[in-house]
């Protein structure tokens, strides 16, 4: 068989997944025997960016992938971290304003559901954000002293995210909400005020998992590739391979 | 572009190594900007199994996959730990002979080689294993209280693995030898007598690197998907798009 894939499209928080006790890896580790596990992710970008390379990252004529039939499982849309940026602190240059990162949301789920419209497209909102711990761990010299990002921005964008999703009729996560209603989420969730420690990496598979289930994936009515250890006859194992 | 692909091929220690720690997790990681780790692990297979599959597992018509240029550009191939399992006890049944394990891996790499002449393949030898272990953890009725693998089969095995690699002239990584060569292998390396503990894991993941260096693969030479943040203009990102 050929295994369905599934693609993980995102900023840094995709890129850095299949790091120790990454929500890629385990995913990966999910369908071990399943489907593909396909990392598209790119530190630092916005999703002018990701518009803008769009068709590079999933091209159309190469690995069979155009048509229903070699369509992905499913597929994680995960940007809007570096889209809040505050324009007029150290990382602007990032920063797309809350009107564009709909639109821009909005292009790039209709670039999928119109090439794959049976593939499961989840959207993910950002983070919440630790500005105290930003200011700690900072990417880019910052003179100012302020943080880059702020929680209550990035929840607007996160909040954009749910509205495109609910207005194009697919499932989303709404992790700022998820993670925010932990207590302690600054330390148990975020490593750096932004990144995922090993518990915001299980949260975010484990919502992933959720989401498809209630999409009607499970894991248990998809195809196994080739017959399981526990299928095979111990006293003709060769029976199982003709 | 289109990412060249990393294929893994082997046993559960290869359908394992997307767990937490995994060795696959972490060439997936190592190469998130450059390659595509494909995991092909088939638990409780042997090289008897996995000769009989080899055309479904790496189909020639699908997916652009066939002739030079659209090789992956590296592939391990990890079997050996079940082909191991001594003939006359409880997991008899996965049990190869020696001479067999060898004309079936030396075929295994034909196969590759043939189809793929540039592709960096890899040979991994079984790791060693812990006889007092295994009967701690068994995996299916163990009557007789005698360890269904030994440690001595598995170096023959590995000795066998070692001179396939050797007539073929391709690396491998001796990974029989490699760990034993730490006192505390046991514990350090196994988690059960057989498959890979975190540090075992490393171990696997840091040879291969090694070993892909040795051969002239080095990460720094490989083209990188789309611009990495550090080379985006902050006063003209869209440049680094066009």
């Amino acid at each position: 068989m050929t295994r369905p894939k599934f693609y993980l499209f995102g900023d840094s928080i995709t890129e850095d997944s299949f790091n120790l006790g990454g929500w890629g890896a385990s995913l990966a580790n999910y369908f071990s025997r399943t489907a593909d596990v396909v990392l598209r992710g790119y530190g630092g970008y916005n999703t002018r960016w990701a518009l803008k390379v769009l068709d590079r990252v999933f091209p159309f004529s190469h690995g069979g992938d155009a048509g229903t039939l070699t369509a992905p499982i499913a597929l994680t849309v995960f940007f809007g971290a570096n889209d809040a940026c505050l324009p007029n602190r150290c990382s602007g240059f990032q920063n797309v304003p809350l009107h564009e990162y709909k639109d821009n949301l909005r292009s790039i789920v209709s670039f999928f559901k119109k090439r794959w419209p049976t593939t499961h497209v989840i959207l993910i909102t950002p983070p919440p954000i630790d500005e105290d711990a930003r200011l700690r761990y900072p990417y880019v010299d910052n003179p100012e002293g302020l943080p880059e990002r702020t929680n209550e921005a990035a929840g607007e964008y996160a909040k954009a995210c749910i509205a495109v999703a609910t207005e194009c009729q697919i499932p989303f996560i709404d992790l700022w909400t998820e993670m925010q209603r932990f207590p302690h989420w600054r330390k148990v969730y975020l490593s750096d005020g932004l990144h995922l420690t090993n518990e915001g990496n299980q949260l975010v598979f484990h919502e992933i998992i959720r989401k498809l289930r209630e999409g009607g994936l499970n894991i248990e009515s998809m195809p196994v590739d080739l017959p399981l250890i526990g299928d095979i006859d111990p006293n003709d194992p060769m029976k199982a391979f003709l």
